[in-house]
This record gives structure tokens, sequence and C-alpha cells, in this order.
């Protein structure tokens, strides 16, 4: 829980702790901005105890995902803005849940974190009539809160420490009514394979920052995004999980099978794909890619966080589903040792489409 | 979730990943491993989807917490065994569902990992015969999993990352009887405090290794436990949450507050105190100090993962309770600005018993 802090020595009833701007301070703005966010029904205790207690409805399934976020592997401290950060952190979770057709119920982090981030002083490159009022992490939470207001997620809990290097890991719990949860393993050879929005998007805004950066500060130092290219950034800074489109997916029994795609087409296919035990073709004049990217990108650049999923030949897919368009990519093909995992259809011919993502580890 | 990796550039159905010792592999030997622990009714859909799924029966409420363990801070990988590591990151949690007299339903696990701790070969200080057989990374999930085994919480996800630091956070899910939660917040006036076991065992322990290491390795390099000492380690290494206590508490709805003494006694009565809105008095002399512990460990050591409980000043409390001592050790007090937040009674008189423990972010 948040509230597992080690407090300081002062006297009973003192507050010297939130003054000096440690643990204690920033767990009472956290518990604040939570309260003012107003009580949510599924969580009958939040932040302050050893646990918290949650609720779902009769006759639905809780459904559970944890998201490691480490920086300089899933985010940039230079690059990236704290509010990005916070926002890509929680969406990374509630895309997990979107996968599964899960409405939010409620969210945990455990937050790992160097002193300085915490400090409510100027950090580096932030802008002089902003230093002074909130820390990095702050910030942080200003973006994760804000998106988990946009979704209806109460923050319940967590943990805090300090760390040589920041670590978040976000805990989402969802429901779902039981049996409708859309899971990878159910595709089915003949059924048409569909993404939402468009591919590529945040795989060119990263590349995008990463050539900002080396010309503006030679790849060391903190990057300032200028305003005008903000937008062209949106999708690398904040993602928008598909929650409603996965809702709506499971209320309809419509998809076979889902994933979200978090870590790139070509990665995440090959997932739905090994979990289904079959094999499939994505026609590459089909793929929604991105205004701005490459059809590479589309193929292989993860974090977009749209969510691909199947359906039976006959199925009634719509154009748009809550306001995001639905695009048929390809089918779904018996698997075979004389073909690969994933095909890709071009003008030219087929070839296999090799999960190009990189393992930890390896 | 655990499956969520960046896959190798390995043709269709390859298992180059596992071979090479990478991410893939160490998923597989996971999966395989908690497969073969058998599976439980709570958990549906484990590892390998987007999200697990878990049930809890009709009237029961979701227990949640999450705790983040950092080396350096919450363990030292020179000092503490990995299977120790294990068992102490996987106990922290489990007794966060004592605290509220929840049953474990799941566990989860986010790991972030340097490379050469899941490296299969030698690792610094391994005995010889152990060295290629198995990595850091095995040593540490037997000893998660062997902890986990002892109370049926089958590990239902998680997710791995390479990290320059190892980071774990673990999250259990428990279940409760719907109002039978033991919270902190329920302490009165009147009533008497409780401790199960003993306390500052695990507090001389680490002083014990620290000292050792001093000796053996001058403060750096890898220390070997002798086995000689290993019993007089064992509330250090192998803390035993006291589930089954908390449990029988929340069954016989005996108690009127509870919390886990993970912080040190000081520490952790004072937030029951200050969610309770109440004031406390220890008995020195009724204290039940671990043998070869300090008063002063008793007092403040932490991470001896007794639970701590108030009852009604009739209410039948046992001796023991699933075979685990149990001493009355003081009373709650009204709260009031004349008095502290604890008071210690001593023979020689009362004193504050100011809270001991470190703030992060200080």
């Amino acid at each position: 829980m948040i509230a597992r802090h080690r407090p300081t020595r002062s006297g009973p009833g003192s507050r010297r702790g939130e003054e000096r701007g440690g643990e204690l301070a920033l767990l009472a703005r956290i518990r604040a901005r939570v309260a003012a966010a107003g009580s949510s029904r599924n969580v009958r205790l939040g932040i302050g105890d050893d646990c918290a207690l949650v609720n779902v409805k009769a006759g639905e399934e809780i459904a559970v995902t944890t998201d490691l976020s480490i920086a300089g592997r899933h985010f940039e401290l230079a690059w990236h803005p704290p509010e990005a950060i916070g926002h890509r952190v929680l969406a990374r979770g509630l895309s997990d849940l979107a996968a599964m057709g899960a409405r939010p119920v409620a969210a945990f982090l455990s937050l790992g974190l160097p002193a300085a981030l915490v400090k409510r002083t100027a950090f580096r490159g932030a802008k002089p009539e902003a230093s002074m009022q909130s820390s990095w992490v702050d910030r942080f939470y200003d973006g994760l809160l804000h998106l988990a207001g946009a979704f209806d997620t109460p923050l319940a809990g967590g943990d805090l420490a300090e760390s040589p290097i920041a670590a978040a890991d976000i805990v989402l719990l969802g429901a779902v009514r039981r049996g409708r949860a859309l899971l990878r393993s159910g595709a089915r050879p003949g059924d048409s394979i569909y993404v939402t929005g468009s591919l590529g998007g945040a795989a060119a805004g990263l590349e995008l920052m990463r050539e900002l950066a080396t010309r503006k500060t030679g790849g060391a130092g903190r990057l300032r995004i200028p305003a005008k290219i903000e937008a062209a950034l949106a999708r690398q800074l904040y993602p928008q999980p598909r929650v409603r489109q996965g809702l709506w997916l499971s209320k309809r029994g419509l998809a076979t099978a889902a994933i979200d795609l978090s870590d790139g087409l070509s990665t995440d296919l090959g997932h739905l794909c090994e979990e289904s035990g079959v094999a499939a073709e994505v026609n590459e004049n089909a793929l929604p890619v991105s205004t701005g990217a490459t059809l590479q990108q589309a193929l292989h650049g993860g974090e977009d966080y749209e969510l691909l999923f199947t359906a039976q030949p006959g199925a009634r897919v719509p154009r748009t589903i809550a306001g995001v368009g639905v695009t048929r990519i390809g089918r779904v093909l018996k698997r075979s040792a004389r073909r690969p995992l994933v095909t890709l259809a071009t003008p030219e011919g087929r070839q296999a489409l090799e999960a190009q993502g990189w393992e930890h580890f390896a």
C-alpha cells in the first residue's frame, strides 16, 4: 500500500514530514488528490490500510494485469514530459483490460524514484514559473490521474520507495462478465483479422523525438518539445487505450480473439497465433498506416495500443466502434509447417512477416 | 502480464529464444513451474494472456496490496541468498493479506533484473556444483514459489523487464467475507493490544549479517552464510507471514483493528493509532523479545511480519492462534494533546515511544 512508509522521527501529530517534502508529504498529496476525484462504488477501502478492498458485481470475473515501466527502457526521462510518462504508464495497463473486454475497476501503482524527482524544487529543464510549484512526481501524477479520470479508474493503492532509477509498476483490476472475456486463444482458421485506429504513429513520434534530441541536445540533455510538433507526437506521448472498443466487443460477443498492440503488429499478431494455434496473413495494402508513419513502423512499431481482434467470416463488424475506425487487415489460416506463422501479402507476392521486437535478457 | 515480451527474430515455432536463455526461456520455465504446481479454482486464466482472470466467492470482497522491493533498499544482493529474496518479496505481500484477515487468492510479480541475474551460468559466489544449473532468477523463484505453495497462492501473472537494478513488485489478491476485513481504523480506547510471535528477530538477523559481511568481506563482496548460523538468521531470511492467524481473527470477529509489523512496532503501532484516532501504551516488560534480539530491536526493528491487533477488554483472546503464541503488550488510550501517540511504560516510568523508522525521499 502507498501507506506503507517509514515515518520521520517526529512527535505525535507532527506534520514535519509533510513540511519537509518527503514521502509523507507526497503520500498526503496523493491521498488528497484521489479523495478529491470522488468515491467509487467499486472501491470500499482505498489508500491508507494494509490492503484496498474492491468489489465487482455478481457474475463478473476479475481481470488483473501488471506492467513494469523502467526509465531508459520504457520511457526516457530526458525526452518524455512527466505528464506523458504518467499517462503512458497507466495506458499500458488500461490497454490490457481493453484487450480482455474488461471494464476498469481500480488501479494500483508501485513507484520507485530517485529523490531528486520528488523534491518540489526546480528540476532540470522545467519552465521557471512551474518549477517551484510542483515536482516531477506531481506532474507524473497529473498525467496518470487525468487519464484515470477519463476512464473512471480510481487509484486505490500502491507503494512508494526511493530507488536509484525510476520504475513504475501499474496494476489494473477490471471486471468482465463470466465467460465474456476476449482471449488470445480463440482465433480459428477462416476468421477475419481487424485492427482499431491506425498503426505506426507512436513509433513515428518516437523517431521524431530521437531526431529532435540529437539535433538540439546532441542526444544528451533534456529535450524541450516545440509546441508546433506536439500534435505529431500525440500518439507517442498520450496513447489512448481502446477500453470502450474492448467493452463493446465483449458485450456483443463479436470477437473470437483479441490482443492489444503494445509491441507492434508483427509481434503481437504472432502471440495471438501462438496462443490460438493458428497462422495469419496480413494484406499490406489494407493496413491503416498513421499519418506521418512508414509501413515499417505500422508493421513493427510498438506502443500504438490499438486493439487487434478476430471475428468469424460472417460477423457484422462495423466500420467504427465507439468513435474509432475499424479496418479488416487480413485473415486467420491453418497452422502448417510449410508456411510462416504470419505472412505479409504484398503486390509483389507473399513473404514471412517476422516479429521484429527485441527480447529482454537476450 | 509475464507474457508481454518482445520476442526474438526467430522463425515460426522456433525455440531459439528458449535455447539462448533469454526472456522467452525464463518465461517458459516460469510457466512450466507454475503449471506443475497444479490448477487453482480461484484462477480461471493464468500466465499467457493480456490479463489473468480470477474469481472469488459470492459475498467476498477482494483485498489488493502491492509491495515494491528494490536492491540496496529492501534487500542486499551480496548478503541475501536468492531464495531468501524471493521468499521475502512474497512474504511482504502475504503479510498485508494477513493483516486484513484475507485468504490468498493469487499473486502477480513484476520483476526488473540486470541481465547477469538471468544468465544460467556461474554467478559470483555460487557453489560450483549449482552454478551451471540455475541462474540467480531461478533460485529467486525457488524461494518465492516454495512460500507460494505453502499458502496455496498461485502465481497468476506479472511482467518481466531488463533493468539496471533488481526491483520486484509483488501484487497479492485475497478474498475476505464482506464486512469481515480487519482494518487499521477500528481500535477504541480501552481495547487491549496484542502481538503474535516474537519481535526483533529479523532486525537481529540483519545486524548479524552486517557484522559477518564486515568481518569476512570488509563490507564488499558476496557473503557466504555459515551453516551453523543459518538458524539465527531464519527470521531475517525466511519470515513467516501470519496468514492463518489473520484468517482466524477475521473469522472469529475478535479483533477491533490489525496491522502487520513490517516497519517495526513503534512505527506500525503509530499507523494504527493514526488511522483509529487513538493513542496507545506499550508495557516494556510484556514484550515478547525474540531470542538473540535486543529490546531496541523489538521496539523498532522492522520485517518481523508479526500481526499486531487490538481487541475489546472482555474478548477471549487465546494464548496461541494456529500454533503461534499471542501476547498482550499494552492498551489503547484516548487521543489527547497532552500525551504522546504511543507511550512506553517501563519500570522507571513512562516515556514517548517515537517511530524510529526512516522516510523515503526525506
